[in-house]
């Protein structure tokens, strides 16, 4: 049991929930490694959400909001680091989930959905009729009303082969990774460089301060967004916090 | 399984060699997000050999060829990771593996012991019959006739206060750590900010090169060396790789 007084709670805790996961065989044994890396970029960062991180969670609120078919993708990580989390998404930006794993196996897919339905979680797209272009048979298999036809795709820890097939398919990406040097953050559209378990609630917030404001407006957010520029305003919080070491 | 097509084919593989090792009962369990964290260092240094950690590699191997005493700590990710590699530089500079384990217990280290030896390790130390001062019991295990007499140690991936107590008992530490601001990278005599991948095999061949000097010129390049100094390259090494993306 790890007291709420540690200086590092917060970051033992998503720890915890991740080694729970595993046991649960909702995470995959590689979601640990994944999230020791998270761990280390996150300690660069501060463990605190940079300005750049702000932008671009806003920025995703409004592509959100925009889309005429957006799907929020889940992963073994994200289904139990965020599981309330992405459901109180997916209802504000009317955007159902679909677990998309990459180490996928049916069975595994099957406990997340159970486990985002326990929760509450009730739009899902839970086919694996379709195949995204370009990918290896089993990693390809997507729903084809879900992220095979969806016009903007929120992916949280995604990997950069699979990010690269779903911006080849025209889809607008958005992609949650702590890693900014990442194949999947560098190809993603919006690259939300953030901890996943302070990026959810913040798109989140700021999707239901942008719900009212028309279409235009929103437009506005997303034409205005450079994401190379974005990216370098978390890779510069790096820089800064080495300098101050070094 | 991960296709040779895969960009990142040599990172992803050496995360499964973890995942197996953890299946194996050779690696553990915290050793996966060990390994994640170093990921994200090794992307930081652009996942290549830096010229200090060159340095430092070939420092080691002239403090390791000068040794009276020299011993390899081999923890669980190493022994998956690079198990030959290990052994072979042992032949080389002609010190002995031992077993020494973060989160020990015995049956893993026989387990260890038993995969070193099927791969051809022969010069082990394999008894527990000492005590490093200054940690808690499981911890402090050593063999008598190996870390615990022994004038030089090479660590690879070793914990910071482990780190400490061996350097607080007078013996030389040669760390292998992909984080330059961890407590082992600051407190080992010299730090290895490399993979233990490339970094063996370089020790390896540095020791070869420097087989045949005479003690006087391996002396120059230890008193030559600064470890604060070639750390703070390492972080330099970081920072403009990470102001070239930006």
């Amino acid at each position: 049991m790890i007291p709420k007084s540690h200086p590092r709670y917060e970051s033992l805790m998503t720890r915890e929930k991740i080694v729970e996961g595993v046991e649960k065989g909702i995470t995959s044994i590689q979601g640990l490694i994944a999230q020791g890396r998270g761990e280390a970029f996150d300690y660069l960062l501060g463990e605190k959400t940079s300005k750049s991180a702000l932008q671009a969670e806003k920025v995703s609120a409004a592509v959100l909001l925009l889309a005429k078919k957006p799907v929020i993708s889940v992963n073994g990580n994200a289904a139990v680091l965020v599981p309330e989390e992405l459901i109180r998404l997916s209802d504000i930006v009317n955007a159902p989930l679909e677990v998309n794993l990459f180490h996928r196996t049916q069975e595994r897919v099957n406990k997340i959905i159970d486990h985002l339905r326990s929760l509450g979680a009730k739009r899902m797209y839970t086919k694996s009729d379709g195949l995204i272009p370009g990918l290896e048979h089993e990693r390809a298999k997507v729903d084809i009303d879900g992220i095979f036809s969806a016009d903007v795709v929120l992916v949280p820890l995604e990997d950069g082969d699979r990010c690269k097939a779903l911006v080849d398919m025209g889809k607008k990406v958005i992609a949650i990774d702590l890693n900014p040097l990442s194949r999947t953050a560098q190809c993603a559209h919006v690259t939300i460089v953030d901890n996943i378990t302070r990026a959810v609630p913040n798109v989140s917030r700021a999707a239901e301060e942008l719900k009212n404001s028309n279409d235009n407006e929103l437009q506005r957010l997303v034409n205005e967004f450079d994401n190379k520029k974005n990216l370098n305003g978390s890779i510069e919080e790096i820089i800064g916090h080495l300098t101050f070491i070094c």
